[in-house]
């Protein structure tokens, strides 16, 4: 990651989109999230995330991955299972995972 | 749109995923951006947007769309391509645009 920016090679890979509301409030969501990245980038297959969430409180999260597998073995991670469980019970007022196949991308100016 | 959150259909369809930073100041943008979502939900083929930004000016906006048609036509359209110029100009710092089909997705809690 570079000034926010996934550093992804070429066309295809996956794209997890996670769209969410945080409920109020911290309750440990910070830790977790910057556990949660450090753990992703660990993981076979990652190529990258990128990150916003704005005043409102919706957030959207795009993690890259190079195929199918990576994305359920990253899923599966046992300590990312706790998050994902704690996400559901208290930090997240509302969700969307959304998983695509990128197949063009380009960037500019 | 509900809440920030796209109302999209069962997969399959299209994401674009935008990612970019801002240069400082609004020079326009907020204008601009605002008419582009609503032009933009005008289109065919549109199914939905879903944007945050940061404090630290990183921001990600993904729109959703039927077919691959619906995209191209999109970009193509003349008051979105003058908009797509300035952004090139003065608006972003950097971009990157990725094309991608949902293949799956899911909400929660």
């Amino acid at each position: 990651m570079t000034n926010g920016f996934a550093n992804t090679p070429e066309p295809p890979y996956l794209a997890v989109i996670f769209t969410s509301r945080r409920t109020p409030g911290d309750e440990g969501y910070g830790a977790m999230a910057a556990e949660m990245e450090t753990l992703a980038a660990a993981q076979p297959g990652y190529l990258g995330i990128e990150s916003a969430r704005g005043a409102d409180g919706l957030g959207i999260t795009v993690s890259y991955w190079r195929d199918e597998e990576s994305v359920r073995a990253w899923k599966a991670v046992a300590r990312h299972r706790a998050a994902q469980a704690a996400g559901r019970a208290q930090w997240y007022e509302h969700f969307e995972v959304r998983v695509a196949r990128v197949e063009r991308a380009y960037g500019g100016p």
